[in-house]
C-alpha cells in the first residue's frame, strides 16, 4: 500500500502530543487555529536539523525526534517563555515507517514532558531534514532578551559545559572516555531544554541566551547586544567529571568554551541581586553557577585557572571559512 | 571574508519585510515577540519547498522566494486570515549571494504587497530546501474550516485552472503552447495567494481549501472533512486560452483536474446565498466561478462535457507509489 503523506502524519503524529484547550482546530486543515491567553506576547522561534550537518545518518531517530524538538524548547527556555504549540516540516527521502516511529516517539515523549501540542506540519520528499517552530507565551516585559545585560552584572550558566563537545570528541575518535561513554552521549544526544529555570528567571535575569553554538559565541551575542564585554572564570565554570578529567589529561577548556550543543542556559543577573540568584540555584535540578562578570570593555576574555588573562573566541559557525 | 550564517540573514532579509507595531521582538534573539490583537485566533501554517521536487536547481530564485512565501500566504487564504508575520528556515549547501539577493528580493516583494513581516529564521547548510511558517489572524468562529460543506452546497473556485499544470507538461517537453509560454511560466512560478477574496469570503463560504494538489485531490479533503461527496460540470470549469486550447488539442483534463500548484481557492457555499457569491464574484479581480455541488453520497463525479458521468481521481501525493 503506498504510504501518503497525509498517512504519515495521521499515522505516527496525530495524537502523540497532549490535547490543549487552547487549540481550536490542530493538523488537518490549511492551518491550525490557536488562542494565546490575555495579556501575553507569543514567542515564536524556528530551527533546522539536517542529516550529515546536525545528526550522522545513523544516528538513533529516537534521538533525533527529541533534539529536533529540544533545541527549540531551549530557545523558548531562553527567553522564560511557557511553551505551548509545535509545528513540524519533516523532509524525507522515503516514508520509512521504522524511523519514523522512532522519531515520533522522542519527539512525542519531550513534547509530552512539556504539555506541548503539535498544531501542524508538511512532510515532503527530499534529503531529511526536520525544521521544527515552538510557540510560547511570555507577559509582555518579563521575556529575557539577550540585549539587557550591564556593566556589574553576574553571569551564571544552568548544567555543566563541555559535555556534548567532548561526546563529538569521544565520537569522533579524538579521546577516549569508557567510564563516561553513556552520560556523553546521552548529553548529545538528548540535551534537556531549561525550560523551567529560564521560567523562574524572568524578573531576575537582566538577559539570557541558550547555549547553541558554544559559551564564547553566545555569550558574545548576549555582549554585542547589550554593548558591553566580560570575564569569565575558567576556574568557575561547571563541570562534569568526564569534562574535568579531560581537561586534566589535555588542559583543553575549549569543549567547554567554544563547542556547541549544551543547550544550557547563560544569563546575566544584577549584582544587587546576587542572592536571590544564589538561592533560586538551590532549586533548579540543573544547578546555576556564577562564572564572570559583565563589564564596560569589550570583548570577551577568560581568567585562566593560573591567573593569566586570555582573549575567549570561537564558537561553531556554520559558513565561517567556506568562502 | 567567510560569510556567518548570522550575516546572511542581516545582510539580505534584516529590513527587506515591512516593520509592524506588533512586533514586539524581530530577528536576532532566541525567540520573536509578537502580539496577537485581541479577540482574535492565530492560523498557522508551515510549509517546506525543496529543491529538484518543488523547484529545479536552476529556477529562477526571485520565483524560488515569491512562491516559497505564496504557498503560505495562500493557507491562510484558504482559512480567510489575515496575514502578519513570517519565519523563514533556510537550508542552502553553500553561501551564494547572487542567489540569497535574488530569494530575498522575491520573498521580500510578496511580503511587502501583504504588508507581513519578516520576524525570525534559521539558515543551515545542507541540501537546498525552504521552510516558511506563516501567521495571521481570524475572528473566532469565522475560519474558512474543510469540515464545513453540507449536501446541496455550491462549489466556487478562483481564478481558472491547471495553468500550473499545463506549465509544467510544457517546461517537461509534452506539450508546446509557443503564444501562451509567459503566462504559463508566471502561474506556475509566481502563484498568487488569494487573500482578499479568502477574507471576502468568510461568512459566506461554508468551507474552503487552496489548490496546491489539484482540483480532485484539495475537493476531496473538504468531501472527507464534511462527510459528503460532490458533482462538478467539467464545462463550467473556469480555463485560461492556453487550456482551453489544450483540452480542445488533447481533450486531457488532468491539468485542470489533477494537476497541482494553480493556488486557486475553493470554497463551497449554501445554496440559498448564491446571489451574495455571484455578487461578490464581480468583485474579485481572480473571479469567482460556480463549477459543482455537493452532495450526500460520497465521492467526486464530473459531469464530461459530453453529459456522461466519470469518476473523478487523482491528485499529486509525494508519496503514493514508493513503497
Amino acid at each position: 500500500m503506498p504510504l501518503s503523506e497525509f498517512n504519515l502524519i495521521d499515522l505516527f503524529f496525530r495524537g502523540l502530543a497532549p490535547g490543549r484547550a487552547d487549540v481550536a482546530l490542530g493538523v488537518g486543515d490549511d492551518c491550525a487555529l490557536l488562542q494565546v491567553p490575555e495579556r501575553r506576547q507569543l514567542a515564536v522561534t524556528i530551527d533546522t536539523l539536517v542529516e550529515g550537518v546536525h545528526f550522522e545518518a545513523d544516528a538513533d531517530p529516537v534521538s533525533v525526534g527529541h533534539k529536533s524538538l529540544a533545541v527549540n524548547l531551549s530557545d523558548l527556555a531562553a527567553m522564560g517563555a511557557e511553551p505551548a504549540w509545535v509545528t513540524l516540516a519533516l523532509t524525507l527521502p522515503r516514508p520509512d515507517e521504522a524511523w519514523l516511529a522512532g522519531f515520533a516517539q522522542g519527539f512525542g515523549a519531550l513534547a509530552a514532558d512539556h504539555g506541548v501540542a503539535l498544531v501542524g506540519g508538511d512532510t515532503t520528499r527530499g534529503p531529511l531534514s526536520i525544521t521544527v517552530q515552538a510557540h510560547g507565551f511570555v507577559e509582555p516585559g518579563r521575556a529575557l532578551r539577550r540585549s539587557g545585560a550591564r556593566p556589574g552584572d553576574l553571569v551564571y550558566v544552568t548544567g555543566t559545559l563541555g559535555d556534548a563537545g567532548l561526546a563529538l570528541l569521544v565520537r569522533q575518535g579524538f579521546y577516549t572516555a569508557p567510564e563516561h561513554l553513556s552520560f556523553l552521549h546521552q548529553r548529545l544526544d538528548r540535551p534537556v531544554p531549561r525550560v523551567e529555570a529560564g521560567r523562574m528567571l524572568q524578573g531576575l535575569a537582566s538577559a539570557g541566551i541558550d547555549l547553541s553554538d558554544g559559551l564564547s559565541s553566545d555569550l558574545g551575542h548576549v555582549l554585542a547586544a547589550s554593548g558591553c564585554g566580560a570575564t569569565l572564570h575558567l576556574s568557575e565554570l561547571p563541570l562534569s567529571a568526564a569534562v574535568r578529567e579531560y581537561v586534566g589529561d589535555t588542559g583543553d577548556w575549549s569543549p567547554s568554551l567554544s563547542a556547541g550543543d549544551d543547550y544550557e542556559l547563560c544569563v546575566t543577573v544584577p549584582a544587587d541581586r546576587q542572592g536571590e540568584a544564589e538561592a533560586l540555584a538551590t532549586e533548579f535540578d540543573c544547578g546555576l553557577t556564577w562564572i564572570g562578570i559583565i563589564e564596560k570593555a569589550p570583548g570577551l576574555r577568560c581568567v585562566m585557572p593560573d591567573g593569566t588573562i586570555a582573549d575567549a573566541t570561537g564558537g561553531y559557525d556554520h559558513f565561517a571559512g567556506s568562502q
